[in-house]
């Protein structure tokens, strides 16, 4: 276990320390969620600011050309193209990650038709959207148990990189592998992953993936989704949502849909501006840094924390000190919506998830090791004094 | 052809004319393109700061219930749903035009199989959708000629009330008539009707519409979009996007999808809470207007404008003085793209649509009789000083 001296020459010696300055946050808070919503960066603030009242107010309609506008689902996704390895073209932003997880797997069922497989454990909108798409399309849908092996006639496999309850990543070699083999092609939703695990979809052959905006990319409530797609892969792709932003030429304003060139095919309306310029921002934030280090301090959080709470007799869902992890852990208390809601009343912002999890996050840009040390003490506080006992912490009704 | 001193009468009673000054429009500016994307309402801007600034940056993830995120698409929906006849719960604000299009016919489709008919005039992504769904589905894609009568076994029409182009009107009465003889539901697209056609969906037995949240509404660039359907139906419909946040209970995180009751259930993915916002707000604007009194004023400003435009021997493809129409105009010259430019130059902000389409708006709500007779004079004094043969305004390679 570490003291908090121990944790002072962490950060002192922290190459993302620095990073910190770049958030705007409420002083005194500890952010422990920033696997749910990222905390904003300053320069999302000020772009979303310049975004609506120059771009907007002044510029109108103009400036859809003038500010750019139009480009910025190519301009997010090759920020995020780098972060995941790919080429700059092979990744848009549009939509949500639930609408782009359809039309991945509804351009493949297109090109070869056959059975979805989802894991039981999976995020549950991923399991849900496929299930609309097997109604719609007549294809099959399996929900995988753990460990069970892929059905043959398999032709589109989704799972998350880093699992949302555990914080465990997959081994995307191994499921490439047993996709291929199956004749199956891999969606991984890299919603906890994106900005957070270093991922090289070159090196790992990695040919479709989605992922959200708003956890480790910090692009704001509801942040646009991405999607990427190999770009050998592309052309032969046709995606259902066909809509004007996706065509070569939107506006030419022809009759029949042609698809862009790349990933861009994959776009279908006409973007959230004010979302996507937010988001635009906070990826300039990872400019300059290199995802590994990103991981590595995550691991080091989450080792930091979980070592504490092993101390104080908890238990834990997600991959133990030492292991490779996500940027969250989930510890096991069969009050932990009370110890949840204590820890808030402490300014110390985890969440809760039914029925027995407290999941906590390291965002490793906008927390220190010091950060991490004190909230983990606060959590030993509130269960030694008992304090989650007060009846102001209690469950009520519905819980979100 | 109506003198300047008449507009001022026209403005000095217009009940609307107070409307302007909640709006921040840039001084000198006269916009005529609110048709495309409205202009920012103040209180849009106050708080998309506020969301960004104090519900992000201070209450970061507790916002998804301390400050109404949750709830927000529904909330939305219940003001737009007052604009155009609707119940509250008949609403839901998600998405984009494209993909409430494609959610919605698809449903419709999937509760009793049949083909899909679009006109051929219909703004282009309505027909790039829906030939999307035909190929994901197998159903049949009849693009309809003007005039042409709804083939049997059509199940779904897709049909703007104010067509894009000519600003024409669709009767609904005949519309829906002719769609229940032949055993088919309509999809109104109201993108550019909501906000200044009067709408009584109740009345007029209308049940499906979709439409945009950035056109007469306000509500920002790229706006998300709303669905509506009538509360009968809902129950039996069946949309294949169904991603969490149209479960039932998105937060039990149950491996099944269970629909949400009412037009909630055609929400798919998590909803950019910042774009989603600036609409809320800017829909506030409309709490205490009839929109009748606003299609009347948007007719008149119409009739003043085409009035002139006729004036200087300018035809026009859109329903003539004195007849029913949206809230734009479209003029035919062969220099159109110079002629819209050259106006921009002055301040005046229209758009072109090829080849030959000049297009004004007139958002009655920010401007007034004097604001489109001085455009009209702007358009008058281009067009007979030749202005716009300036090489400045020559058309350079591809137009948005």
């Amino acid at each position: 276990m570490m003291s908090r001296a121990e944790a002072e020459k962490l950060d002192a010696a922290d190459p993302l320390a620095k990073f910190r300055a770049a958030f705007d946050l409420p002083a005194g808070v500890l952010y422990l969620d920033g696997n749910s919503l990222g905390a904003p960066p300053k320069r999302a603030l000020q772009r979303l600011h310049q975004t609506a009242e120059r771009e907007w107010g002044s510029g109108l309609i103009r400036s859809w050309n003038d500010a750019g506008w139009i480009d910025l689902p190519k301009s997010c996704g090759a920020k995020i193209a780098r972060l995941i390895g790919a080429r700059a073209d092979e990744v848009i932003v549009a939509d949500s990650v639930s609408v782009n997880l359809f039309k991945l797997a509804a351009a493949l069922l297109d090109a070869r038709p056959g059975a979805i497989a989802v894991d039981e454990s999976e995020f549950p909108t991923d399991g849900y959207v496929m299930e609309g798409l097997a109604r719609l399309t007549g294809a099959a849908l399996v929900r995988l148990k753990a460990g069970e092996t892929l059905p043959a006639k398999t032709r589109v496999l989704v799972r998350s990189l880093v699992d949302y309850k555990t914080g465990a990543v997959a081994d995307m070699h191994a499921t490439e592998k047993e996709a291929k083999a199956a004749g199956a092609a891999v969606i991984w939703d890299l919603s906890h992953a994106t900005g957070l695990i270093a991922i090289d979809a070159k090196r790992d052959a990695i040919k479709y993936a989605v992922g959200c905006g708003y956890k480790f990319l910090n692009g704001g409530p509801g942040a646009p989704a991405f999607l990427y797609v190999a770009g050998e892969e592309a052309a032969r792709l046709n995606q259902p949502l066909s809509g004007w932003m996706g065509h070569a030429a939107p506006f030419d304003f022809a009759p029949d849909y042609r698809p862009a060139e790349g990933a861009a095919r994959f776009s279908s309306g006409t973007p959230p501006i004010l979302s996507l310029a937010a988001l635009d921002a906070a990826l300039d934030v990872f400019a300059a840094i290199d995802v590994k280090a990103i991981e590595a301090k995550a691991r080091a959080l989450g080792d930091l924390f979980l070592a504490r709470a092993s101390s104080l007799g908890l238990r834990t869902i997600s991959p133990p000190v030492g292991a490779r992890r996500g940027g969250h852990v989930s510890l096991i208390h069969e009050n932990g919506y009370a110890v949840v809601q204590a820890l808030i009343a402490r300014a110390v912002i985890g969440d809760f998830r039914a029925p027995d999890l407290m999941r906590f996050g390291f965002s490793p840009l906008f927390l220190s090791y010091t950060d991490v040390f004190d909230a983990a003490e606060a959590l030993a506080d509130v269960l030694t004094t008992e304090e989650w006992r007060d009846p102001r912490f209690a469950r009520r009704g519905v819980v979100t």
